[in-house]
């Protein structure tokens, strides 16, 4: 824990650099891969899953079996709970849908944008200790409001050959159209190339360790396009007297435990609730099974005491967190003045772990200060918007003179022609 | 030109491939360049504007002068075009302004998303033969319009280190904050890392050459993201036996002088449309000035006649073009059917050079047959979208067991203890 009192202004830049990433340079083995599973199809993800993974996987298809079996492996609790997070998630990424708006921008020319889903999408979802199910629920479901065709999943099996039941109900239940064992950089060549069983497809999305996102980016390369670029989770609490340092030290932690790497940042205006916060983090700490972690990334951590809240909206613009919370009793007013974040949870009972899981917003977000230019998934994620336009006779006449000269004016006279020759045919036909 | 007769579905494959672009590896070239530009800031732009652009530049800045100066270089007539271009270009993209809808997932849960500008954004504008200031409306008005407080320009500076004034004029007409007399990949390694004059910024937008594409690419790896990636212009046009022959040839034409790689494709399914769309195009290509481009473009480019519309559709969405121009008597019937495409004009008077300097939508299009997952440039590319939410204590209440059961069987102890902190705790103050 680095804390500070009222740092001086200049020393901000000092504060919001986040620790530099330790990230190997796999491109080579990153291109051999891909190679691989150009060449070989599934035979390579089947040999990558014992080498890597060290298991055997016969068949990488997700049999419609396992899938049926799923549903008894699941508590009804548990069954509830994803229910629910399913609708809110449904209800907030619905509300997205925007209405064609047709716009007749000059008498006879009328334009308008329509969406259509980006037909087929992949969604990786890390193996590991932490199934992650709540990934599945954000990726899965705009993408099935959006229409797309082809959502496929894969994910590695574990020891046993087995896909974790959480993820493969989940994925049953949000319209995933097929599911596959493979993981790491292997996964997402197979999801760019396409092999026997897994087809390619046009946007890979989810999470993954530093091979999964090497692999996202060079996936690129082949017109794969993808969710965002990647980097560690981060949140950043500000609070003020009417905060509460109890859940503000949970809200710090529930973020800490994520990984080693993860970052969180504490901003007070409050000396009392300051150094509250710090003691209930302590406290709190030592109580969490991953306090491994979860210490790891305290050490990395800024607790700031500032003067005011408009400084601590300024050092979160600078810091651009992926979340974060205002602990603070006017939050209302200070809406407005943020300008760089991924996702805001608002006064003292919106925890960040609701969004993570049940209250609607996607969890997917842009960390890394990549707030500053990218926004979190949305159903716009998986959508084009293309643009239409009609022009009548009339319309063409409107507007013609104009573009003749701009187009004459950039020297392009074939543009030109496409307008006069409309303009002077007479032609009964048309 | 490459003509074919109902060919067999499958050969159309072969008949959408794009010509491969022989693009040669750039990478080291463009790193020595940041690598320069990084640290030597103006100086290695002035360097490099001798050295690549043949031309003494003292100073990078256009000055207040300049920029005074340029209104009595634009004919009147022009001024009028561009100023119908920009109330158009306005009207449309302020359509696409969304209000905030709050949405009350569950009861006491409120979520929604609010806009916020991409704080510095930069416009690259290419030099060359066509001064593209109609690039400068379709980048600089809808960063204007999204609220973006910094908006610089770079393009480089002709022989006499001057840059073109209808470029300079629509700049400054349309809000852009600097403009910056320097070109090529320098310029985007300036607007990538800052020099003393030129701010850095977050996103990167516009055409190039070559050596520009490659260092938009190159920009990324420092966290700057991108419009789109790039591509050859193209246009596919769909005739029946309503079209018009001499403008579907005219606007197959518009679209290859762009350059010699630009692709053309035409589809008809009405053979008197068909051939005399090619004589036609034959005709007026020999007309025009830039036919050398034209005659190049077309050689790479296919007249298909096809069985019926739906066939057409078909082969359209899978070539996925920029530009799809439908001259049809029943357009209506086959928007839906379109799924893949940048922008679509309607019927005969709609000519893509309408949609390219004045109708309104925008003309920054994804090529290459990344329609299939990118959008076009609108304003949704100058703002970020950061999801808000506010849970009541009821709201956490009626969600909270939720989220602890998903949290638990995630193994988040921390996630899950963010929310039994609130539920459990008694507390007055809050």
């Amino acid at each position: 824990m680095k804390i500070s009192k009222y740092p001086q202004k200049e020393t901000w830049s000092e504060l919001v650099k986040r620790p530099v990433l330790q990230r190997e340079k796999l491109t080579e083995l990153i291109a051999d891969i891909f190679n691989e599973v150009e060449k070989n199809g599934d035979q390579a993800l089947i040999d990558f899953n014992k080498k890597f993974d060290k298991v055997e996987v016969k068949n990488i298809n997700v049999s419609e079996e396992e899938i049926e079996n799923v549903e008894n492996l699941i508590s009804t609790e548990l069954k509830q709970a994803i229910q629910q997070a399913k609708d809110n998630i449904t209800k907030f990424h619905a509300s997205q849908i925007v209405e064609i708006e047709k716009v007749e921008t000059t008498k006879g020319v009328i334009c308008w944008r329509e969406n259509r889903a980006i037909e087929k999408v992949g969604i990786y979802i890390p193996g590991g200790t932490a199934p992650l199910f709540s990934t599945v629920l954000m990726l899965a479901i705009p993408a099935q409001l959006a229409g797309c065709k082809e959502i496929i999943l894969c994910t590695p099996p574990d020891k046993n050959g087995n896909i974790n039941p959480a993820i493969l109900y989940t994925a049953k239940l949000c319209g995933v159209t097929k599911i596959f064992k493979t993981g790491g950089a292997q996964a997402i060549a197979a999801m760019t190339f396409g092999t026997q069983s897994i087809p390619n497809v046009y946007k890979i999305f989810g999470p993954g360790n530093q091979f999964v996102v090497a692999a996202k980016e060079y996936a690129q390369s082949f017109g794969v396009s993808i969710d965002m670029p990647a980097g560690p989770s981060e949140v950043l609490v500000i609070a003020d007297e009417k905060a509460v340092p109890a859940f503000c030290a949970a809200d710090l932690l529930s973020q800490a435990e994520h990984g080693s790497d993860s970052q969180v940042i504490f901003l007070s205006t409050e000396e009392k609730i300051f150094n509250q916060t710090i003691e209930e983090t302590e406290k709190q700490l030592k109580e969490l099974p991953r306090n491994e972690f979860a210490g790891e990334a305290l050490k990395n951590s800024h607790f700031v005491l500032l003067k005011n809240l408009d400084e601590a909206l300024e050092f979160s613009n600078l810091y651009t967190p992926e979340h974060l919370i205002l602990a603070l009793k006017d939050y209302e007013k200070y809406i407005l003045k943020i300008q760089n974040a991924g996702s805001v949870f608002l006064g003292n009972y919106s925890c960040e772990s609701a969004g993570d899981y049940a209250s609607g917003t996607n969890h997917t977000l842009p960390t890394n200060g990549f707030a500053k230019n990218y926004s979190g998934v949305s159903l716009d994620s998986f959508v084009k918007k293309i643009t239409f336009q009609h022009l009548s006779k009339e319309g063409l006449q409107n507007l013609g003179k104009t573009i003749e000269i701009m187009a004459e004016a950039e020297g392009l006279f074939a543009h030109k022609n496409a307008v006069s020759i409309r303009l002077n045919q007479e032609n009964e036909r048309v």
